[in-house]
């Protein structure tokens, strides 16, 4: 999970990501530090990983689909990706 | 692009992932390096990535899918994910 550049995601794909999956955990009301827990991932990277700020891998990215309850394939299609 | 081990890998999803890459690659003729070269990534990480064998960031999974020339939320989908 890389601190990224803002050259690398030029056209703000990880902050459409992101913003999809703050949405979704917000509209099942949960917080970022239980979904981070659920997730098995760092909370200090949730919030990252919700504002575009890191690029996840393919396994967290699971993770968090799980943990929101939803399959990742629809947190992508949701992004427009 | 980390090595990952079996056990982070446990319901083979990056095997799956890796396979629905393979086949789509190859339905349109196109060679592991110049997918590899498409896409901007290593060449010695493609086959490692088509194996299940790397746990991919999203950036380098929207660089495949642009090479595939498909979406990374089919790719997701194609792997019953």
């Amino acid at each position: 999970m890389a601190r990224i550049s803002a050259a690398s995601d030029a056209n703000g794909d990880l902050e459409k990501l992101g913003s999809v999956i703050r949405g979704r955990r917000k509209a099942i009301n949960l917080s970022q530090e239980a979904m981070a827990d659920a997730a098995g991932i760092d909370r200090s990277h949730a919030g990252k990983i919700e504002r575009g700020e890191r690029n996840l891998t393919l396994l967290n990215l699971l993770r968090i689909a799980q943990a929101l309850g939803c399959r990742p394939s629809d947190l992508l299609t949701e992004s427009g990706l």
